[in-house]
């Protein structure tokens, strides 16, 4: 048996979500050469564009700008991206919305997901997106589940049963988010903060994120204690493993 | 900087405790040259060797005969061992305790910890020694906490902030055990096996915990997923990380 | 700035859920001269209505019945009343029903929101009735989402962040309810009492629900303590603040 | 009054699910003289018939396997079994799948419910036969709600409210699933044996059960204190118990 | 073998609270003809009387008629009674208390345990009890553990492992308390009612505690279904089972 | 019945715990003209002074330059401040500490009490020191339990039921502290900065401790809703009330 090829898999609720929160993790896999597909499933067209609301926009013109600050945060990052459109706000959930992420699960192959947490009282797009993704995990692993265009699948786009990591929300506590999983992104941190500066509508979340960053880098360093000799300036993202890590070691 | 040399600690309410519920994650790290440091904070002479009392023998026989099988159980396994003989039934927590265990911390500098959870309805020996080994590993990171001799520490004698594993209590389910850490040992299942067997008292576990080793071991194998081709046999155990992981990459 | 005019938002299930479980914040905030809406769901005409269904009484007449009794219970307690007639037994979530309720949102332009709580084993109709009203009030916070006609809103339709509490369920504790607010509602218990007695049909309520006023009051001088003097008969309701308080100053 | 006949409803998402989680608990039943009415949701044909699948089976062809199946394994145990044939991976939630459960309640009128827990990240079928189960129970109550031809029913239709037993899923911690109930299954394994040898296909499944039954024994023996007396053979099944147990002995 | 004797021990931490919390459980035990032991820890003598510390009474006068007050409600209930006088306010838990509790059980071999739950912010004392009484009956199950006075138990002293009951706290929401059991009374509730007027200093309660059990009733009726034909006067007390059930029936 | 006089205690395990968690909520109180008690049960001597120790300096030397930072601190705040000095690294609970503390809820009349949460992995004193707070807080309200020397307390010595709020610990996802109140100490910052540049020792803190301000602050904002018309630079400290809150009125 050989190891299967690293494939980083982001289910993003909105067309922002992915990089103020995954940023890091898919600037690092890029960083080392893996694949990484983000896959928006809206465009957060609704709940997360007011001010172009206010100014007049089109639905059709507010998708547009949405989707290329999108596609250029992605390409500063290293990733692909592709955009689903279901619709936000809500985001309803329906068989054929996951069929359609069956596919991507079955032509991306991930050997790692990530995506929202089930529980935001804030914002229900992001549990709906959660749910879509992991019952699309689970359906692709069955070889009796057909494709979304009603074929068969062959045996090697089932996929395996790759670990999920939900990403942080906006407020953590309030969405039941326990952090299990500290991950160093201090050498992708310049890769996010320019994916972040590709969003100019939220100029203010720069910052704010850079210093969530800096609060989840002193915990990296607390959780791994001094003498792993961390740098003062260990950037961090928090993440909640789903399922239980397999492993040949504990570590 | 370097890595820390790798050094595994175990702390262990009886003199059995360690084998059955941990005896494949030592005997890996064993394997693969690391030190393994078993401290039993009691013999279980007077909870678990209920057949010895009722055979007549004396406090002290019960002792000894427990602290010879734990010492050949130990080197099976290819780890040291020491008993700090505090008493069982119950064990009780006090400050010169919990200073002694300092004292362990400082001399293994263990970069793991293995210990029981911190709830089990059914023995409350195991919590207390969870409670123990957690309070001893944060004061021994304080420099300015002395050694139980009263003397102050030197600078390399603080430690880091190692990792705390939860290994499995015979009732997870009572005892709030939900595993997020599935450890493949199917390498070391055999010396696993040969520690169990140098407990004869409990002969009647042996299969028991190999079919929990199976158990677990399918565990493993669902949660990989197939396509990282485990074998047939995988052998597990399950843990409960207690502090959050801290790594480079989600995987 | 100015403060916005208070409005309380009461959404219920049925008919006869917002007498019994918040009938004295409604008559309190009433006395204070707030408005209040009471949106009623459903009428209960299949699940809460079986002596009438016993009796051979048509879904029309019953449901006539219901909306007479709540209309005059919701007079007795100074609120307005309005009824979507959604259906029960079950209470059906569907995009369409949660458009209308955010017009209700938008027309009324809460300051509180009052609904049932999340989990409910008996009775699946009254989450389903929260997880709309949450739903709804966070789609009515978006200039993006359309009313349910199909118009844009104005800047000043869009709502705030109204702070939502979960009323007291028939069974608390296996609903997951703990009651973080206790209410005092002794100066308007009376009008509670005379809302009751317009639902003759459980005339074995009234004296059950009297009793749980006096149980919460109870627990309301516990909280309290003895210093602030409340009176023997203090009158009581029991809620769960779902968001967190937003203060000034702690109390 | 006379206590109500004896009549258990096992509620299973797929073909197999009654065997291995609660195969014990049906033979004892029925070995005691009283109905048991097994209802699959699915045959688990596309999620469940991986093999089937790979050597290029039909779904009709796959499904009628299914069928021949659990009816010999139902026949082993002494169940009547039926099919609601509503599809698996995913099993839709949908309001006339769950009236038709209400028909199979009303029916049987059970005394006690048998069926999946609420959670189960590694497969959604299951808590979705769950939520199905638990809606029909209460809609079947309601002498308000039809049949699911349309029709009234009558008042000796309408149901009590039996206690529902959640049976065991394949990963319990991960599920949420702490057991309040253990099942002496002693007299019954046989039986159940028997059915699970009628699943061919299965085959690696005997053993593992087999073990998981001696496990929960174990745990039977602890729980009741040497005491009782079991013998060392003791076999169980674990359940846990969702609505609080009426009873007018504490025991 | 043969079924061990019913004995039922009741463990309060207080002179009273056995009265108000298990008043229903204790008298229907005794009306079956079965053992009821109740051992108070303390006489709540600080913490439980401040009437009589108000008018000026001293300790031991206080104690006095505490000790009095409860004799006389444990006759009317039909039990035993003995004091550990421990000390309330906070009731010390001590190994030499804990090994006093422990020849408890071994003289009473309980075969069913009251206590208190596991939590109460209002009032310390309750989980101290709790705790107690946990310790005690793990170290009552083992032939190593001396009694108090040193000598070692017999094979008939050591007790099996009965089921643990918590009986409700003041406020159940606030202390975890979730009943998993509900206990028709009826038949009791006359004795109980007898007995909560033996302790005149605590008037106000008496309706309290009846108006408590008739909404426990009213639950007990609502968990039977309407099937059982309980009486519309039933009475009920609720408990929280520790450990799981052991059964040979799911009923 | 006249409102008690205002007065704020905080518990605090070290003699800077207080700056950091609550000093928003100390200078806010303080500013409103309330009287504000800071009792700090240790210096924090062993466990947070690490630079000292390897200076050199002693013990004695160490807690006088915590005490004088402190006072400094909390004449910044605006509040009074003492010191048990019980001891750090363990803070050890005892009967004869709590009774001091009880003395101080009576000398105190706290209409109001902060102090830690009850949990924290990292750092066991803080949940220490939670625990002799809210035993105190019980013990300090009956008259029968005698203050620290002996004496009995009179009528108006014996305190009510304040609410306690525990402040924000440094991981709060991993000490179960969920916020739910979220107070703007915008106008009191200033303050809370200036105490916490009286701290030299830990200057990096300054800006750590600003940051979380300004994420506090934001949610602060999202909570309360844009209508409220908050200002950009609003800042916010997180608490998570123990108790229900007490009131007239759902706000």
């Amino acid at each position: 048996m050989t190891a299967p090829t690293p494939s980083l898999l982001v289910v993003s609720a909105h067309a922002g979500d992915f990089v103020w929160r995954a940023g890091g993790a898919i600037a690092a896999a890029a960083q080392r050469g893996e694949r990484v597909t983000v896959v928006c499933l809206s465009y957060g067209e609704r709940g997360e564009s007011a001010s172009q609301w206010l100014a007049g926009k089109s639905l059709d013109e507010i998708k547009a700008v949405r989707q290329s600050e999108a596609e250029a945060a992605a390409a500063a990052l290293g990733a692909d991206i592709e955009f689903l459109d279901l619709g936000d706000y809500p985001l309803v959930e329906s068989q054929e919305s996951v069929h359609r992420l069956v596919d991507v699960f079955r032509r991306s192959h991930p050997t790692e997901v990530l995506t929202h947490p089930l529980a935001d009282p804030y914002n229900g797009d992001h549990p709906a997106a959660a749910r879509m993704a992991l019952q699309a995990r689970v359906l692709a692993q069955a070889i009796g589940v057909a494709n979304s265009d009603g074929s068969l699948p062959g045996r090697d786009d089932i996929i395996g049963a790759p670990p999920v990591f939900f990403f942080e929300p906006h407020q953590p506590e309030q969405c039941g988010f326990v952090p299990n999983v500290l991950l160093d992104i201090t050498d992708a941190f310049d890769r996010k903060r320019a994916a972040m500066e590709c969003l100019p509508a939220q100029k203010h979340m720069w910052e704010y994120y850079t210093h969530l960053a800096i609060r989840r880098g002193v915990q990296v360093k607390r959780n791994a204690g001094p003498n792993l000799g961390l740098p003062h300036e260990t950037m961090g993202e928090a993440y909640m493993r789903y399922f239980p890590q397999v492993t040949g070691e504990l570590r």
